[in-house]
């Protein structure tokens, strides 16, 4: 089943998502952004997609519209977005709910919200992308399935309450994660050292994490109970209060665990 | 060159340490525990090592002595462990000085820290280990280059001091991330939610974190300073005060950042 597909945003998702979802064999019809300019940017990276900067798409042939904005955009891009009879409207958020689309012009809603880290420089396989899908209804649920699934993407049907935990859990074990790197990074770089040197770690730390579980792979001072190493380090990052309470609360955390 | 060398320890690093120094050409000569039985576990991977419960290696052919034990445990052991001369005694430990083992009987003292993470069940390949390694003494220290060169691992000379800040890096880059790891399963099992549908976002955030570094490599609702969102995200952590107090203060060092 092939769909004509709108994307409304010119962000980070829709760069990745318009040319993958014209690779999987479906049609992108029109890109809108408040700015043409940026509409042009995702319609020069698909063959014949019109840049829009406004929202009437009542003479679109899309049948769906994937809101791909920040979560502070969306509810007012639903609410004036005027669309076709029939037409799926869906968000691509993990924080906001279903709800949030109630005032649309959509006949159907839902979320396709891809559980993913998206960077405009860096390629994406959307074989690496979990999308968490939801809809009150059942056809464009699945609809949303189907266009998961010629992504080549996972998909999970995951209600809004499950989503909020999910997104939660995400930031966790991805923005926080990369955080503690960029820390990492920067106790390095204050010394004069060379981050290099612990790339080898940080892999197999990873890996075992995914492999074993994260519980079963910890290592480390803290996990040892070792309070002595826990002081000395904590003295020597006296030099930034934040890093230093960072390093207290985590370390008791898995003290605790 | 080849090295007899012996080991004194029995932990996640002996296990690993002792069949690779092997593999690599040279002879494992001893391997110390207070309990002959642990010994007796490394000695029997490897040809022909001899377990001992007892510290007098005076009659020893080994030149190299790995102390491969808690850092709590180096300073007696180091003390008490006698060594034939012209020995050079080492210890394995990220967060102790080099001077710890300044009373030792051995002619020579060094150090010799894997920087990685060890775990019994999980095969570890030393081309994946970066040895940091420090001696007073050029000739032990090129010793140590060639025994870390001959397994195939990296290695770098650095002073006691910045190998304390290398520890420190190493604690936020791998255990703390693989604790933010461990609250997120926390957080999808509360739920009933399937962890794998994770994994993906992690190995694309791990890559992109090492490939174009953390700080350019963020994304998620503090690096946009989404305070709604944070706002959500706290408040369903109200259940976990520890959790709900890392999400708060990690949300303000990135915005911050």
């Amino acid at each position: 089943m092939k769909f004509k597909v709108a994307i409304l945003g010119a962000g980070n998702v829709a760069w990745h998502l318009a040319p993958a979802i014209e690779d999987a064999g479906h049609e992108v019809t029109e890109v809108y952004a408040r700015d043409l300019s940026s509409a042009r940017k995702i319609t020069e990276r698909v063959y014949a997609a019109e840049p829009k900067d406004e929202l009437d798409f009542s003479d679109s042939e899309a049948e769906i519209f994937i809101l791909a904005v920040s979560d502070q955009a969306i509810p007012e891009l639903a609410d004036s977005v005027i669309l076709p009879e029939g037409s799926i409207l869906v968000h691509t958020s993990g924080a906001m709910s279903l709800d949030i689309l109630g005032y649309s012009s959509a006949t159907y809603t839902g979320i396709f919200y891809p559980l993913q880290s998206f960077t405009k420089s860096r390629k994406m396989e959307f074989e690496d992308v979990a999308f968490l899908l939801e809809s009150d209804d059942e056809e464009s649920l699945q609809k949303l399935r189907k266009l998961a699934k010629s992504l080549k993407s996972q998909y999970y049907n995951v209600r809004s309450k499950d989503r909020l935990a999910i997104h939660i859990a995400a930031v966790f074990a991805s923005n926080f994660t990369n955080h503690m790197i960029r820390m990492s990074e920067e106790i390095m770089r204050r010394q004069g050292l060379d981050f290099e040197m612990l790339k080898p770690l940080i892999i197999e730390q990873i890996s075992k994490a995914l492999q074993i579980g994260a519980k079963n792979a910890q290592t480390g001072p803290a996990s040892r109970e070792d309070y002595e190493t826990l002081e000395n380090h904590h003295r020597f990052l006296d030099y930034n209060e934040s890093f230093a309470e960072i390093y207290r609360l985590i370390s008791q955390d898995i003290i605790d665990s």
